[in-house]
């Protein structure tokens, strides 16, 4: 018996996210079911990240165990002609046996994804979160700089989960633009990214750390009132959750 | 009765192209039907560019008659709510009753997106073509000076057409890159943007060009080779035709 880890990407639009449910087709049903039929053994696979319907990832990591003979580096390369082309299976080694991807001291970059124009585009309609109004990135920056470092995270984490614990540390929280030239100026745009890295994050805590620093470019609040908002450990508090198609998982990195 | 124009953007990932046929939905019919719901009355519309299946467009451009007594700016909006989120009007305005959308001596400006990396990214599988194999810019750029100009492109258009006159000018071909950070070195590629301006295209014209591009970026071709292709007149002289996904209709520009 080997244990595996995959890393894997996809576009999570035509999915109900991660993990199994009744309601739709996921993407760990869609593994299970492309690895059991590649290796002729029930796999079930435990995923790192259990996304939301509809965002995507870069690198999301999953193991399972396997009596298979295939060389472990191969199995990428055999189950993607098992899979439909809007999942990828980017690499896969051999861990030990008692690896598991959910250890609780790796660290998850995820990246948020806006386009800013006056007009849409449907092209990224799938990829990025669409924002018809004016937004002041550097008020947006001063008020992300007090959520960076050690906090109790409870206004940002979506009530119908319940943790105990909702104190997680962001070690990054970078707001970056890009200027995209419109085919007319009256089209004229930027692609704004929002990327957080840090130690685990709760239910929608991205999403509405998103949804809130949208409110502060908007001059809805004050960057000291997001400091506010962290304080009051209180949901009712924060911004809206953003959609989910902004969203995307970059990379999960474990201790070596 | 007035004759409005209207500007398309669309993701042609969901459909047979732009043109009414039996197959499948097509851009044209969904305006049509949207367009005749919002005005009461029948509406067939005449597009500027009869774009494939799979291919997308920033700048699509079409005119319709109608007796509608809603105001020409104002029914890019109301139609926006009648339509599907892949299809987006940007603007629309009255024109004289004899503007035509197919003027020859319109320009239009297309550009075909490439993912140059070792590994696919799936989020980006709609929208670019991908290419895992190293592409040398400088000889494409080589060749693609060969293009430039009045030339007889027969060596590069769908023998399924039947155009007499296959003599079209390019004003512009630019091959642009920008380096996109993966999140593992191993997974950095880039974004190549091949840029085509030109007085009309004939039938996968552009593809065809991308396609024999590739090739020499690839260095199965030298840029030299594109001129005898070019000289040769024959579709079976050229590379293959590189898919749709990659291909977006920029805009069209009328002379005024």
């Amino acid at each position: 018996m080997k244990r595996i880890r995959i890393i894997v990407a996809y576009d999570g639009t035509g999915y109900c996210g991660w993990q199994i449910q009744p309601n739709g087709i996921t993407i760990e049903e869609v593994l299970n079911h492309a690895l059991s039929g590649l290796l002729g053994e029930p796999i079930r696979i435990i995923g790192a990240s259990r996304t939301d319907s509809g965002v995507h990832a870069l690198g999301n990591v999953a193991v399972f165990d396997t009596k298979t003979r295939i060389p472990p580096e191969r199995i990428s390369y055999a189950l993607n002609q098992h899979l439909p082309d809007d999942i990828v299976i980017v690499r896969s080694e051999e861990v030990p046996g008692d690896w598991h991807p959910r250890y609780c001291n790796c660290v998850k970059t995820y990246e948020y994804h806006i386009f800013n124009a006056k007009v849409p585009d449907p092209v990224r309609r799938r990829t990025a979160y669409f924002v018809s109004y004016p937004l002041d990135l550097g008020e947006m920056r001063r008020a992300a700089a007090y959520l960076i470092g050690e906090h109790d995270f409870a206004s940002f984490c979506n009530i119908k989960t319940s943790v105990e614990d909702t104190v997680r540390t962001i070690y990054e929280l970078e707001i970056l633009e890009r200027s995209v030239q419109g085919p007319e100026d009256y089209r004229d745009g930027r692609e704004i990214r929002i990327r957080i890295r840090g130690n685990g994050f709760l239910y929608n805590m991205v999403r509405i750390i998103v949804g809130t620093l949208l409110r502060v470019g908007r001059k809805y609040y004050t960057p000291e009132q997001v400091k506010e908002i962290l304080e009051a450990k209180n949901r009712q508090a924060a911004g809206v959750t953003a959609p989910p198609q902004g969203l995307v998982l970059e990379k999960i990195e474990y201790p070596l």
